[in-house]
């Protein structure tokens, strides 16, 4: 039998498991709920059973695993290490060894949920062809992962990526979700377009079509840019300069072959693209010009495909 | 006989070369001039004589050389092909395979300067003992270096680390070296001290013991802060608050162990530290806080040891 390998995208609402060939092709996915209960003690033994079931139905023996990956909702150390997942209740532990007692599979890898999905674009979608991407999850929050050679840039404390909270702009009043102000998720995120939107709405006279809805979203935002509404125009342009010096600050420091766009806000599409483009190329170096710009492609997948990738490598 | 490395520092005025035991002790170190006549064709060809005289004069023989390693002032990608040294006069080409053919040493390793000193001082200077460190050169210019698992960052177009032209205010008005405006260099290095000093002296109306300097220095600015000069302090402040800043955005990205300070201004010591700990707590996300500062100790010879690093790997 050839050999396979799982990959596990661990949320805080659902757990999405994958079965991938060892050339990376999806065979199988399904989904399991996360049990957060108990400070979420019974996830890992869930993951675990369902692996086992899947196997078992599938006629796969142990033999023929390569290994599980699995992404982590918060900081993973390079050992395996979660230092806290406030999502799922739970403190600092090896899951790799936990993982690894309760499936007898050796090959354990762990990683940081934002950091996986990055790998996943780079393996099989929107960054497949680079070995050096940077990626940018525009969410209900602002993620992003790191790979360097085909590898997830971990850090120290596997802090490495959070560019959500880069600062942007000094001058910002408003507090972050991490404390700070002035972070690209307040400006980037779906929220912080919407944020953005309503705050230029009250500060300006100007007609909008946005001024008709009661409850903005940042695809309403995007939309009516796309249709010429000037207002939405200007809202996008300051969504583009932000997210756009913020990659600029980025490649000063790694110098990535690409930049990998996914998350929500990204299914706007080209005009993220190049809105961000047009602001990165006036705040970056001459050496750092003209870099590949590319849309996410795995949407949901991506964190499975990233985990499964780890246990390849 | 015991196995040696040479470690070379190529400047635009002097060539710095070092002989090294594998376990990194500096045996012996000595200069030769940079010929950059003819588009610096001299150059490599001085280097190769000055390494094999060096070599007959102690009885070392190949064999017994573990490699060459060399840090170039500009770009180079991970394959040891630089892209351009303006400074040297020299386009494209691999300085590994011309200095290989020259010396009959096949291992040959070639990094960019202000890697190379990165790497150098994670290896015996203020970054020993951390694996991950990014250091900042505050010269004439700023320049940096980022070192993951031991390693030089080069980056796809080996401009990893330009951290000297990140964008850290974008109200600046005069243009950088490089084109842009309010890159880090206009303000943390020798001359951007003195050039916000003299902004500042002219802006304000305050008393200053700086007012009696006809030429103003970074030394005499941050001997004036240590003095308690008020308008020295805030210029120094200053200095702090966009270094710091800068090296927040810095560790979102790559979560080092540690940052290393080195280049002239580094010399007014541990104020240089205090000021930039300081914003740069202010500004970083929390998993990131408390991270280690620490000045460069190889100083001049940090490129040496950089670069006999590199084939010790």
């Amino acid at each position: 039998m050839s050999e396979v390998c799982f990959g596990v995208d661990l949320g805080g609402t659902t757990v999405k498991i994958g079965l991938f060939s060892i050339e990376g092709e999806l065979l199988d996915k399904w989904e399991i709920r996360t049990r957060k209960e108990e400070h979420g003690k019974y996830i890992l033994g869930d993951i675990a059973d369902s692996i086992d079931s899947k196997m078992n139905d599938k006629g796969i023996d142990k033999s023929n695993v390569t290994g599980i990956g699995i992404g982590v909702p918060g900081p993973v150390t390079s050992d395996g290490t979660v230092i806290k997942c406030a999502n799922l209740g739970w403190g600092v532990f090896s899951v790799a060894d936990e993982l690894k007692k309760m499936t007898g599979i050796d090959n354990i890898k762990v990683g940081n949920d934002a950091n996986v999905a990055a790998l996943g674009e780079m393996w099989q979608g929107g960054g497949k062809g680079f070995d050096n991407i940077v990626m940018v999850t525009l969410g209900t929050g602002v993620g992003g992962g790191v790979i360097i050679d085909k590898r997830i840039l971990t850090g120290s404390r596997g802090a490495a990526g959070e560019i959500g909270h880069i600062m942007v702009n000094e001058d910002e009043e408003e507090v972050c979700g991490c404390g700070k102000k002035g972070c690209l998720e307040q400006y980037a995120s779906a929220t912080g377009v919407v944020r953005v939107a309503k705050r230029m709405l009250q500060e300006s006279a100007e007609e909008s079509s946005l001024r008709k809805y009661d409850r903005l979203s940042a695809k309403i935002v995007f939309d009516a840019a796309k249709d010429g509404d000037g207002l939405a125009i200007k809202i996008v342009d300051k969504f583009g300069y932000y997210l756009g010096t913020a990659l600029a600050q980025i490649a000063q420091v790694v110098d990535p072959d690409a930049f990998v766009i996914g998350g929500g806000v990204s299914k706007a599409g080209q005009i993220i693209l190049d809105v961000v483009n047009v602001n990165y190329e006036s705040h970056v170096m001459f050496a750092l010009k003209d870099k590949a710009f590319r849309l996410a492609e795995l949407g949901n997948d991506a964190g499975m495909y990233g985990s499964a990738k780890m246990v390849l490598q």
